[in-house]
C-alpha cells in the first residue's frame, strides 16, 4: 500500500491507535502547539501520537474551515516507520535502498491540489495566507505564525534539476513570507542572482508523507527528491504543473503556494524557536512573494512541531540524516562493520553523533570518525565511535563506553573548519548575516572520540543470562512491579576469560568455593 | 531520632513502604543478588526498595539461621536520605556539616555485637565465615562469595588514628579472606610492613546506617570516620573494644570479624564484578586471617549489591563523593557559584563528573575544573561544567549543554597524571600488580570541558510558562495520558531578548502579526 495523500495516511494512523482527534475549540496561536508540546516534555516516546485539530480558532474569534494536523509524521520512531511503510528496524536499510533506486515521478493533468485556484484579485479576496490556520510555534516568543512543514520546490536555474527542502517561512503579509535559507536552495538562489532574476518556487503543504520524509532528509544535490519519494511509496509519484511558475508539485498535496523568491533584496526575518533549543536570531533573508495559491476543496493544514528538542522536527530530520550517514559510511566509504548511526535527538539531531560498529582492526573507528566529520559541512559537535554491544541511543550506555573505553590523550582529537548551523556558541551574533561574527576564521570545531575497547576486556559484571532469567520468574511470582529491562541485563564475554575462570565460577554456584580458595593459597608469595 | 542499629533502620524502611520482605526460600548464591539486580536493570529509581530475605539456602540444601538485608542503604537517593536522616535535597549540605563538625564516639562495656563470641576451637565449630549467608554477587562469574558491605576498621601504626573503609573481601577459607586494597588502609599496611608486623583489623558488618555512609564516602585521612558517623546520627556513636585486637567497633553492629592482614605476603584474589561494569582482574592481595568473630544473638547479615552500575554500591559511593567534592569546591576552594555536583551513577560513580554553577566570570568554570581534577588521585575520565539551568543528572540535558555551549578547540583540555582505579582502558593487564602495564608512564588522562555559555543567548525555545500551564489544563481535560514533565518545559530568558522582541510576540498572540510584518518590510535592503 502506498499512501495516496495526507488524509489517507491520517486514517491509517487512526486505525493504528496513533492519532488524537481533538474536536474541542483550540486557539491556533495560544493553545495548539503548546498542547502537542506537552507530549514531548512529558511522555515517553512510545506513547506519543499524531494530533488532528478539527475546530481551530484565533484570538480574533475566527473559526477556520480546515483542520490542522501536527506531529503526524514523526512524533516517534514508530510513526516515522509508519509514514515510511516499513518497520522501525528497517528504516536505515530502507533509506539505503530508496537513495540507490529512485523511481521517476509521472505527470498528470488533473490534480486534487488544484481543485481551488486563487490568483490575482481572488487571492486577496481569499485573504491569502490568512485563509489557513497557521499556528504560532513558540507562543510568547515568536513574532508571527511560521509555515513549518512547507516543502519548497525549486529548480537549478542552469541544469533545471529539481530540489525539495523544508525551510521555515515567516508569515509577514497576506502574500509575503521570509525563509531561512539552506544549502541547496541557496545554490539555486545564487545562480538566479547571477542571471538577475528571482527564483521561482512552490511550497507544498501536506503532500503524501513520503514527500515530507525526503524533504527533511539529506539527499545529494543533483538527485530529484520527488523520485526518492516515489521509491519510498514504491510507485511513481503523480505530479502536476503549477499554474504560475515552471515547477511541478505532487498532485495529491493539500495546499501549494506558488511564487518568487527575491534574489536582489533581503528583509529582516525571525526570531523563531529553533532545533538547537534556543530562539533563532533575527537575520536578513530573501522575500517570498506569493502569486497563486491552489488547494483541495477541503484541505488539511499540515504543520511540524519543532523548536526545543526532542520534537517532531528533530525526529524527522534526525532519522533521515542517520539513514543517509549510515548508507554513506557503510556502502560509500566501505566500512563493513558499521551497525548503527545515532544522532542525539534531545540535542536537536545535529550535534552529538554516535556510530556503533564491529571493528576488525584499530583503524576502522578512525576511518568512521574521519568520514563522518567530512560528510557534511554543517558538522557535529561531538562524534563518538562505540563497540557493537553499546546502545548508541542510550546516553547512559554511551557515557559508560566513554568512561572505560578511551583515554583522552590517545583517543580524542579536535578538528576545525565546520559550519556552525544555528549553534549560538559559534560567535556573538552582533554582526548578523556576516561570518565575521564567528569566534574563529577556521569556523567551528568538532570533538572526535574513539571509545571502542582497545584490547580484550573481562566480562560484563552481571549474572549469567540463564540465572537472570530464572530470577525474573521469582520476581514475577513475588508480584513485584513490572520490569522494563534495560540492556545489558546479563553478563557476557569480551575476550578475557579463561577456562579456569569458568570452572571456578561453576564450583562457586554449587557452594564449592573453598576448594578454589585452597588453590589460591598455593599461589601465596612473600614480599 | 538516630538509628540505634540496622534492625531499627529496617523497621523504619518498612514503615515508609520502602522494604520488600521475602519469606519464600531463596538460594543465596544463585537467586538472591540476581533478584535484587532486576530492580536496577528494570525499574525507575523511585520504585527501588531495600530487600530483606528471611529464608536463605544454598545449593547444598543448607538453611541459614539469619536473614540477609540488601539494597537497604542506597537503592535510591531517597533511601540514602532516609539512612542519613535528612531530605534528598539536603544531602550535600548535610555532608558539608558533618565533615566540619564531627562528634567523638563514646566507649561502652557491654555491646549487643558481642552477645556471641567465637574464637579458638569455637570459631571452627561455628564454621567460621560459613556461619553467615554471604551471597555470590555475580553468579556465573565470581569464583566465591565476597563480603561486600564490610566496613574495615584499622589504625595508623604510628599515629593510632582510626580509619574506616569499605573493601571487598573474597571468602577463601573458613577464617581467611582477601581484600582489594585502597588508599587509606594501604597506608596503614605499608607502615605495618615497615614495622615488620601484620596489621590488626576489624570488619564491621551491619552497623547503624551512618557507619556504612561514612565508610563508603571520601573522608580526609586523619579524620576519624566514626566521629563523622556520630555527627550524622547527631549523638556520640557507642563503641566497644574488640576481643582480640586493639580496635574499637560500633557496639550496635550485627557482626564483627577480628583478625590480622598480612603485610609480608600476598595471594591471588578475585576476579570480582566491579563498579566499572566489568569483572575486576585477578590480582595479588594481602591475606586476612580471622581470629575471632562476634555477633548478636540473632544478627542480620548485611550486603551491598554492587557490580554493573547503577547499583547500591555506585549510589552510596557516588553520593558520598558528590557531597565531599561539593564541600571542597564551594567551601575549601571558595568558588561561591557551585550549585551541584553530579557523578554519573550509570558509569559507576567514578568517571563522568558534571559541576553545575552560576558563574560570574569566565574563570570560574576553569577554577572548578582545575580543582576537581586535583581533588582525587583516582581521577575522573570527563569533567564538565554547566550553567545553572542544566540538570547535571540528566545526560540529555548535559549533552544539550555540550552541544551548544562549547567549542572543542577553545573549551576542552586534556590532563594526564591520573590514577586509573579499576579502569580497563588504562592498560592491558598482562603484568598484574605492576604499574608497567599502564599505557603511559604519565598515568591515565581526563577530559575537561567548559560547557557554560560564553555570552548572552536568546531564550530557550519553548512557549512561555503561563501558556504551557494553560495547555496542560486542556491536556488533562482531554483525558490524555499522565504527564511526567521533564525540565525545561517552558521558555526562559538567557539575556539576549529586547523589549521589541517581547512586544512583537505579544502582538502575534493577538493575531496582530501583520503589523510587525509591515515594519520588517521597511527594513528591506538591496543586495
Amino acid at each position: 500500500m502506498s499512501y495516496q495523500d495526507l488524509g489517507h495516511y491520517i486514517s491509517v494512523l487512526e486505525k493504528e491507535g496513533k492519532l488524537v482527534r481533538v474536536k474541542r475549540e483550540i486557539n491556533k496561536d495560544r493553545e495548539l502547539m503548546p498542547l502537542v508540546r506537552w507530549q514531548f516534555r512529558g511522555l515517553p516516546e512510545e506513547k506519543r501520537k499524531g494530533f488532528l485539530f478539527e475546530n481551530v480558532t484565533n484570538d480574533k474569534g475566527r473559526k477556520f474551515a480546515m483542520p490542522v494536523a501536527v506531529a503526524t509524521h514523526a512524533a516517534s520512531r514508530e510513526l516515522y516507520a509508519l509514514a515510511m511503510e516499513c518497520k522501525p528496524e528497517q528504516i536505515y536499510e530502507n533509506w539505503a535502498r530508496v537513495l540507490s533506486h529512485p523511481i521517476d515521478p509521472v505527470m498528470v493533468d488533473k490534480a486534487p491540489v488544484q481543485e481551488e485556484v486563487h490568483m490575482g484579485d481572488d487571492l486577496e479576496q481569499h485573504r491569502g495566507l490568512e485563509e489557513f490556520p497557521i499556528p504560532i510555534s513558540t507562543p510568547g516568543y515568536d513574532p508571527a505564525p511560521f509555515i513549518t512543514a512547507g516543502c519548497w520546490v525549486s529548480k537549478d536555474p542552469e541544469s533545471g534539476i529539481r530540489n525539495l527542502g523544508t525551510y521555515r517561512a515567516h508569515v509577514k503579509g497576506l502574500t509575503r513570507t521570509g525563509i531561512q535559507l539552506a544549502q541547496h536552495i541557496g545554490i539555486h538562489l545564487a545562480k538566479a542572482r547571477d542571471q538577475r532574476c528571482p527564483l521561482e518556487v512552490a511550497i507544498v503543504i501536506g503532500g503524501p508523507p513520503s514527500v515530507a520524509l525526503v524533504s527533511t532528509a539529506k539527499v545529494p544535490y543533483e538527485m530529484d527528491e520527488l523520485a526518492v519519494a516515489g521509491a519510498i511509496g514504491g510507485e511513481p509519484l503523480p505530479l502536476v504543473k503549477c499554474k504560475t511558475v515552471d515547477l511541478e508539485v505532487p498532485a495529491g498535496a493539500e495546499i501549494v503556494l506558488e511564487g518568487t523568491l527575491s534574489s536582489d533584496s533581503v528583509e529582516p526575518e525571525a526570531p523563531f524557536g529553533e532545533y538547537t533549543g534556543y530562539m533563532g536570531y533575527r537575520i536578513m533573508s530573501p522575500i517570498l512573494e506569493i502569486k497563486c495559491i491552489t488547494h483541495r476543496k477541503n484541505p488539511i493544514y499540515h504543520a511540524f512541531i519543532s523548536q526545543f528538542p526532542p520534537s517532531e522536527s528533530s525526529k524527522i530530520r534526525g532519522i533521515g540524516r542517520e539513514g543517509s550517514l549510515y548508507k554513506f559510511l557503510k556502502y560509500e566509504c566501505n566500512i563493513p562493520g558499521i551497525m548503527d548511526v545515532s544522532i542525539h535527538e534531545e540535542s536537536g539531531s545535529g550535534s552529538w553523533c554516535v556510530i556503533r560498529m564491529k571493528k576488525t582492526n584499530y583503524s576502522h573507528p578512525w576511518q568512521a570518525l574521519n568520514c563522518a566529520t567530512g560528510y557534511s559541512a554543517a558538522g557535529f559537535k561531538v562524534i563518538v565511535v562505540v563497540d557493537e554491544d553499546i546502545d548508541p541511543r542510550d546516553p547512559d550506555s554511551v557515557i559508560w563506553a566513554i568512561s572505560y573505553g578511551m583515554q583522552p590523550h590517545l583517543d580524542v582529537r579536535t578538528v576545525q573548519g565546520m559550519l556552525p548551523g544555528l549553534d549560538p556558541s559559534a560567535g556573538k551574533p552582533e554582526q548578523l548575516q556576516d561570518e565575521s561574527y564567528l569566534i574563529s576564521s577556521r569556523g567551528t570545531s568538532c570533538l572526535l572520540i574513539d571509545a571502542t575497547r582497545k584490547w580484550a576486556y573481562p566480562p560484563v559484571a552481571l549474572p549469567r543470562q540463564e540465572i537472570m532469567e530464572h530470577s525474573r520468574k521469582i520476581w514475577e511470582e513475588l508480584g513485584l512491579p513490572e520490569l522494563k529491562p534495560k540492556r545489558p541485563w546479563h553478563g557476557y564475554s569480551l575476550g578475557m576469560w579463561t577456562q579456569e575462570n569458568e570452572e571456578e565460577a561453576d564450583l562457586a554456584l554449587k557452594g564449592e568455593y573453598l576448594a578454589a580458595g585452597d588453590k589460591l593459597a598455593s599461589g601465596r608469595r612473600q614480599l
